[in-house]
């Protein structure tokens, strides 16, 4: 996976080794078109990531989950054989209320808790509003002007009237698109329920998006994929700029530059932002990828030498209102449960503040939270692990880039993926269905390859043609 | 101005030869420290670019006017003796009105005019709420959260009953913001009038930010202040990435290294998200670079054998509420009138459609409009050239980068200027007065190099005390 030097000539160049890139190269490459995949970092995965801590559970700092209906996922993980075990969830769960009241509950949430039939209420009317999306043009519908217009906090306080539900959404606005309801729109929002196939895809644990988790972390599917590239993923080699002159590309790196026919550029917004493209790209896609701005979250792990909340009767899994850092709490033990892990979501606003602390302050205060929900024995974790993907040099943030309020009207249906030239676009951000997920990173690179696939096949049989 | 090899040793390094840059490269060899400015361009001026066309008249493809209270840009026309003239006005306006009405007005509209009692009424109440605003720190008053949360559609949606009025404030967002009003959080707009010293500043010629304009063009100026920098100003060199290692920063380019203190960073957003920072930058610098997203403007301009329009007792200024792909138009005819010009705006929406067409359709389409509103004779002129400001590969967009809606209160008090290390940060964007104006971007240099001097008089100190 490392080579001394890059080949000079290759008929496609993959920029970005997450799962869109190395969906894109595997595809071509089960096609019999070679590709070279350029990663920057020293690994691939992108903004999945499985590591052992040091005391050898394995813990996903990025994306970890996979649901039902994510068949290109669960594709992979069959033609990989990476196993998959279902998420922890028996037991009770906990609610912390911005009042500070502790709530055990099973089931949607504690009997008579504040907010929850009007939650339930407003989300039906999301799924309403999300089913008359369309997902392969969502700046085009009659109402995306209208919805793209306003904010999804401006949505809330004109739509629900209810406060305490209005605290629910706001946290599942969190937790499924790592920012601030303030900071996405309306449509963004619909579109993205529509694409997972309902706002309860997004939220739910079994049979849903948080359904199941692979027993050598969500990574594995993509060092498979990898390993069956061989010596065509090299890593440590960030793209610098990408000439398109006539039926020939340039990939330029600091190791040297290759000449391709096709290009698929499969990295994060804000690392595609960083690539110089010459000619510049059209204007809908250098302003689509502009106003891309990524999430912001953050990962936190506690090991345990067991998971001794079960012991209560406890399912691992809280939601938090008040003021802690984390927003979300599941039980991220390995199947065979010989350690106990928890796992904290940090995001938006929470995330803003308790990253400007030290370590060891950020360390404090979320076993401080963990102590509140789950005992003294959660303040004393075997080991305490972190990832703040803000800071994450490549992918700048996460889950995803959401577009800026007005961006999919404006820029969407000629910005969002349609190719240029010979540049073509993946990623989860480019996904119609499970947007954001690894599922949407894998179909884009699918999508992809057969877009280069399908134009040479065009190039071929006019050459045919030509020759009769 | 260009130079064989760079040095390999300065005590500052600017980077980008806009307003900003300039200033900042200006007021520290002002004070005796040499500083090398790099401008990826081919000429310095960044987003004000004056050309003469074929036909002999100077035109100013970016930036354009000055105001009295511009005190900045004032100075450094009196530094460089570059003369200024009135911006021509006298005469009677039209209005072009949705409905395809052509009205003829002197003073603020036409008389009973739609609309326009409610939007005095509605600019005198941003206005209120715009005195409220910290423009030292934006996204700190105890309003702020409310008025981040939501875009100026929502706000004017609901606070503004007559949909005239509405009208009105539209097209006054896109000629101020060059975005649409769903575009932007109503905080910003309320800085950026805060930042002018209110909404008529913004908005109106005489005594406000359109009062004059440059014999010579308004790039003039910087033209001057880089002659004088002399070989400090280094042209066509891209700055790739910049490493902080404790007292050291090193700026690579493709024509080499250079070792410096300090570096103030003076370009626009976007070109800053393309730069590599090591170690990276902190998490609110990099957010708020992000999320500042260029507004879309273009400028055309038509020049005529004379200015006809006087002749029937116009002013050459044109409102259009209705589909035309120019918005604004202004006589930008040169003092002495000789040649008759006239400029129009498109901007927003009316650019994303305008732009798709290739350039003889555009250039119909202007003058068409031109026609509509002049006469036959403005169909013809002897010469029609345009800038579109998002397809400039440094500049990205114009007029300036607008935070995106929640970005001021999540990222602002620390993201949008403090240094970071030896990285100092100017640019119109960082501006607390004028932000977005040439003005704005001149006092940012000068701040920028303020703290470098400052700090540098603080480690001299150090020096000293530790040598008596």
């Amino acid at each position: 996976m490392t080579v001394a030097a890059l080949p000079s000539r290759v008929p496609v160049v993959v920029v970005g080794a997450g799962y869109a890139g190395l969906s894109a190269a595997l595809t071509l490459h089960d096609a019999g078109v070679p590709a070279l995949v350029l990663e920057a970092a020293d690994r691939v995965g992108g903004r999945i990531l499985s590591q052992p801590t040091s005391s050898g559970v394995v813990v996903d700092h990025g994306g970890q989950w996979v649901g039902p209906t994510q068949r290109h996922l669960l594709g992979w993980a069959e033609r990989f054989g990476c196993a998959t075990f279902p998420t922890w969830e028996t037991g009770a769960h906990l609610e912390l209320w911005h009042d500070g009241a502790l709530h055990r509950y099973t089931g949607d949430g504690p009997d008579g808790a504040p907010g929850l039939a009007e939650y339930a209420a407003a989300t039906a009317r999301l799924d309403e509003l999300a089913s008359r999306v369309d997902t392969g043009d969502p700046g085009a519908g009659p109402d995306a002007a209208a919805w793209d217009a306003e904010t999804v906090e401006t949505y809330l306080s004109r739509e629900v009237a209810c406060p305490d539900a209005r605290r629910r959404l706001a946290l599942a606005v969190q937790g499924v698109w790592a920012v601030e309801p303030r900071e996405i729109s309306l449509l963004h929002l619909l579109f993205y329920i529509a694409s997972a196939g309902g706002f309860d895809q997004l939220m739910q644990t079994r049979d849903a998006a948080q359904d199941a988790r692979f027993v050598a972390g969500a990574q594995a599917p993509a060092l498979a994929a990898a390993r069956r590239l061989g010596d065509a993923v090299v890593l440590g080699t960030p793209v610098e700029s990408v000439d398109q002159d006539g039926d020939r590309v340039l990939v330029h790196t600091a190791r040297g530059t290759v000449h391709t026919g096709r290009v698929v550029v499969a990295t994060p917004p804000p690392a595609t932002a960083a690539i110089r493209f010459r000619p510049g790209l059209p204007t809908a896609r250098a302003r689509w990828v502009q106003r891309s701005v990524m999430g912001d979250v953050a990962k936190v792990h506690a090991v345990y030498a067991e998971p001794f909340w079960r012991d209560e009767g406890l399912s691992g899994i809280a939601s938090l209102y008040g003021e802690d850092a984390v927003g979300v709490v599941f039980d991220n033990s390995p199947p065979d449960a010989g350690p106990g892990v928890l796992v904290g979501f940090v995001y938006g606003d929470r995330l803003r503040a308790w990253s400007t602390l030290d370590g060891a302050a950020r360390r404090a205060a979320v076993l401080a939270t963990l102590t509140r929900l789950f005992g003294p024995r959660a303040g004393e974790p075997v080991e305490y692990v972190e990832k703040i993907w803000p800071e994450d040099p490549w992918a700048q943030g996460g889950y995803a880039a959401n577009p800026t309020p007005g961006a999919w009207i404006a820029h969407g249906s000629s910005g969002w993926r349609r190719p240029c030239g010979r540049i073509h676009w993946a990623g989860t951000e480019t996904a119609d269905r499970w947007n954001g997920y690894i599922d949407g990173a894998i179909s884009s690179g699918v999508r992809a390859a057969g877009e280069i696939l399908a134009a040479e096949r065009t190039a071929a049989a006019e050459v045919g043609c030509l020759g009769s």
